[in-house]
């Protein structure tokens, strides 16, 4: 028992609580996005009795979630009825174009967030409990939950992504897109440049969506797939090209400059490799979105990290990569790091 | 896919990625508090290679981890050394007295955490998927976990609920103590008043360890303990004084007025009961902490909620109860509300 209470206007506790509750702003997030609660907020201000209604679900069970939206900024009340947030109406609700509410899914799939259950002992061991490479096990299901669920956040990034990759290259490209999940990043490309052939690889299982992606955005003549690991299967080429987006954090330092020298033979001379990465700053703990995305790896791979531009630089550069630079996109928490083949 | 992407200055989907990740916020903290992590950092600023040796783990693990902690405010970094914020140093490292650390273990009991995984289905149901009346079934051993390891979040509410419920009556004094829990609200009026004698209530293994604490503050010599249900027992008494602590809020209104009935007659005339609760304001959203309260209850029990002033004064008053009054603890996030027999 303290021997002084803390007092109101001193430290408080409240981070410390705040954190120690902090799970249950998830689980509040994901019940009501699986309640399709932010499609029936959309229709219109309503209290908790017609919202229950609409959502098939309990009064109290709605009264309750929505106050807690209310608290963590999720959903705005005033006598009694529940509206959007600003945030909300853009974000979750799902008739909005801009609805991120399906990376839900992907966000809370078992195999990423059971190991948080057994950090303690991650951090002891220094790498994931799921067994192997962990989430980057062959032919693992998450990835095609990823490919379905989060081409909401990852889309806004394929345009600059895109401009960047091109980098103004006209007539006919040669693209290789590794561990193209949804396909979105080299459907862009696709589509800024009428002239460029993607070829998107990833397991076959994650491909049958990128494919329906391609197809849907009429770019399926020039989108060829290639199934298989990216560590294993014939890149052929020479292409002009290769993206790898969201992919270099799951390994180690060697095993990523080894895949940099598999792309680097694989580029024409003076071609280009484009990563999309989360890069935090030196410091390792800015900005903030980068940063703690280091956890996400610590606990769901065996030796993964978020890299530094330093770091993501000097493996490209042992790989035998030149001109390599560092491109923040606008639209999202990503880097895009860029290397030549000299 | 967007039609157009958020643009950086405008509306963001920070805050919806921040609470889909929030519960690594309550792993991290967890994990940090298991693995002894603050106590290593209070022996003076360390890198991430000498914590390891301290802590028994990894280098990659612990400055993961470090770095995590100090992006949400729980630790500080500078020059690749970590050491406490104010608030580490106050509420986590355990030779603080002040230190709440312990109370991971219960706010992390399974027995509370794993129904947010099936929130959607409790929302629907309206009720805990916990079998019965949920986290208040007889004899759950989460509550012996609380009196463990709540003391710290309770003691510093202890002074002054003992001011409010004894309102400085002196001289020999009843007082029956439901729920006790770890018992140091009921010897804190044993120290306040060397004339209290405490009749402590609640399962049998949970009043061991209440008993423990009353030797150990010395007044063993007058606190007697009842084992059993609230519900069941015979109060005795008559009682110049009951507490009801962080009790009201397991159940539903006709059950605790059905209490508050049998409250009344166990006590003399004149004599008060004194709840301790998270009481939210009648807009049910604020404050955070009292009013979030509500969904531990949605999900953990069967018709729980955390109660406004005016639901606890209608059945403080159909129980019976006159001069009915609210006290914030200046000490933590609880009210006292006090009532009266006639």
């Amino acid at each position: 028992m303290p021997d002084k209470p803390p007092m109101p206007d001193g430290p408080s506790p409240a981070l410390v609580f705040d954190t120690l509750f902090a799970y249950q702003r998830t689980a509040a997030l994901r019940a009501a996005i699986e309640l399709d609660l932010f499609r029936a907020i959309g229709e219109g201000p309503a209290d908790a009795a017609s919202l229950a209604r609409g959502c098939q679900a309990s009064e109290r069970g709605i009264r309750i979630l929505c106050d807690f939206l209310t608290i963590i900024g999720l959903l705005s009340k005033a006598d009694g009825r529940y509206a959007h947030t600003p945030t909300s109406a853009i974000f979750l609700d799902p008739r909005s174009p801009a609805s991120v509410a399906s990376t839900a899914r992907f966000l809370g799939d078992p195999l990423l967030q059971e190991p948080f259950n057994r950090l303690a002992e991650i951090v002891r061991a220094g790498r994931t409990v799921l067994p192997g490479q962990g989430s980057v096990e062959p032919e693992n299901p998450a990835w095609v939950e990823f490919a379905h669920s989060m081409a909401p956040m990852m889309g806004p990034m394929a345009a600059p992504l895109g401009v960047i990759a091109l980098a103004g290259k006209r007539g006919p490209v040669s693209v290789l897109d590794i561990a193209a999940g949804h396909g979105l990043f080299g459907i862009e490309i696709a589509k800024q440049n009428p002239e460029a052939r993607i070829v998107a690889l990833d397991w076959a299982s994650v491909l049958a969506v990128a494919s329906a992606n391609a197809r849907r955005a009429g770019v399926e003549s020039r989108f060829e797939t290639k199934a298989g690991s990216a560590f294993e299967v014939d890149f052929a080429g020479p292409h002009d090209i290769v993206l790898l987006t969201n992919f270099l954090h799951h390994f180690d330092p060697p095993t990523c400059i080894s895949l940099l020298r598999k792309v680097r033979a694989a580029l024409k001379p003076g071609g280009r490799v484009a990563a999309l990465e989360f890069v935090p700053n030196e410091d390792r703990v800015s900005p903030p979105m980068s940063a703690s995305f280091s956890l996400t790896m610590l606990a769901t791979t065996a030796a993964g990290d978020a890299y530094t531009f330093r770091e993501l630089e000097g493996m490209y550069r042992e790989a035998g990569f030149v001109d390599i630079a560092g491109h923040p996109v606008p639209t999202g928490p990503h880097t895009v790091v860029v290397g030549h083949a000299a």
